[in-house]
């Protein structure tokens, strides 16, 4: 096996894994009440100990890679390769109880993503790809949607308070006037997913994290969709913008992006 | 048990058997590939098989009630019951391969909501109330949110072709003023249930039909939630607006509603 195509086995195992406990967590806290633990804390405690996990299960099997998350402090590497995770992407649904998570792991190399994962582990979908291979959940090919125009399906938005909320309005807004559905989940990690899978036709967010995007844009990608692209390390120091869709409305989305964002 | 007893034990067994049946093409549908069956053949095949279930059970054990669906002519009864069914509520996540869509069975009587049943089978959520009874998913009592601040959590949003978009856009930037998260998951039906655990504050529709949202209303109210008030009878006559939140947030959402469809 290449140095790739052991780190993509690798992740999806490790993936797995986390998913599995993390479902653990939202099991057992639908069973438990409020009073016996504040939310916050419960949360807090589930992100870690995923995150805690996965850690220790990259760094047992590549100690030579880095590792960068949404909690805790960045690793650095000698091999080449960063690990780039967020171990509950979509927190404020996991925290209430709605079954619309994920667990988020990319792998970059040379300022590229290499390696993604998306696992839906509460419904046993792990979204999957390396550069160049194609997408997968589970080990069934994914593909995009091949519909042309936006007045045929729905297009995923998001946003955080690191922006301005003047442009996801003009975002709903351009929705609205193109005749496309805008849907809003909570998950951007599991929205990408869905995107690759066709569920969706495409998603946009003024600004994610590296560890909530790079693994779903190559999943996308790989399933024939189309990206803005984008430098991994600079993602992974700034973040970024995110359009993604189906070749067939790409262009549309990315007007819309536009429209919404550069003004 | 009482006439209204006796249903209630009913609605809750055929929402489980729909469900299972519904849950079955949900499944099967992700295996079928696309050139096999067309989508919208499919989903129509699933939509009338379920409703059809859910009315030769219903005819079965309440011969003299009326039923009122999506589906299909509406049937008078003698008995002053009439039941209003979606078999498939979020039909377009349904087709999708998108894990939230619901069955939905509500009870009128006299011009009210006496029982509500919103089944989510992929989740193995039987969300339900009887009026005066308070509410349930699966054996568990359930309550809406109690938190007193729309920027405390999510707002559930929703909108048809039914209504002009200037509606719902100025909902959704009314939702961004007011520091609170919109969220649209495509089924109506569910999102009412949430609100009923407390998963999301609210949800706001202008219009939607009685199929869709009288079980939904009945079960938020009776877990402690406020409601705009609505005449059952009118309501399937001629649908209705829906405004429901939990008691702390309610005033606001109502608000909310008012600016975004009364101008």
């Amino acid at each position: 096996m290449t140095e790739i195509s052991t780190r993509h086995a690798a992740a999806r195992r490790i993936a797995a894994e986390a998913g599995a406990l993390a479902l653990d967590y939202f099991r057992k806290w639908d069973q438990l009440t409020i009073d016996v633990k504040g939310h916050q804390d419960f949360v807090s405690e589930a992100d870690r100990n995923v995150e805690l996990a996965v850690r220790a299960a990259l760094a047992k099997a590549f100690p030579q890679d880095g590792i960068v998350g949404e909690e805790g402090a960045a690793q650095e590497g000698t091999s080449g390769f960063t690990w780039v995770i967020d171990p509950i992407d979509g927190t404020t649904n996991f925290i209430n109880g709605i079954p619309q998570w994920c667990v988020i792991l990319a792998c970059v190399h040379n300022g590229k993503t290499v390696i993604g994962v998306v696992h839906d582990p509460v419904h046993d979908e792990l979204h999957h790809a390396v550069a160049g291979g194609g997408a997968f959940c589970n080990d069934r090919p994914i593909r995009c949607s091949a519909k042309t125009s936006l007045r045929e399906g729905s297009l995923g938005v998001g946003f955080s308070g690191r922006t301005h909320v003047e442009g996801i309005k003009r975002l709903v807004n351009g929705c609205c006037d193109a005749g496309t559905v805008f849907w809003r989940n909570g998950s951007g990690g599991l929205s990408l997913a869905y995107v690759a899978t066709g569920r969706i036709l495409g998603y946009v967010e003024e600004h994610m994290n590296a560890w909530d995007f790079l693994a779903g844009h190559l999943i996308v990608a790989e399933a024939g969709g189309r990206v803005v692209p984008v430098d991994a390390d600079e993602a992974i120091a700034r973040g970024g913008r995110v359009v993604v869709a189906g070749a067939g409305v790409f262009e549309a989305v990315q007007a819309l992006a536009t429209a919404s964002y550069d003004v």
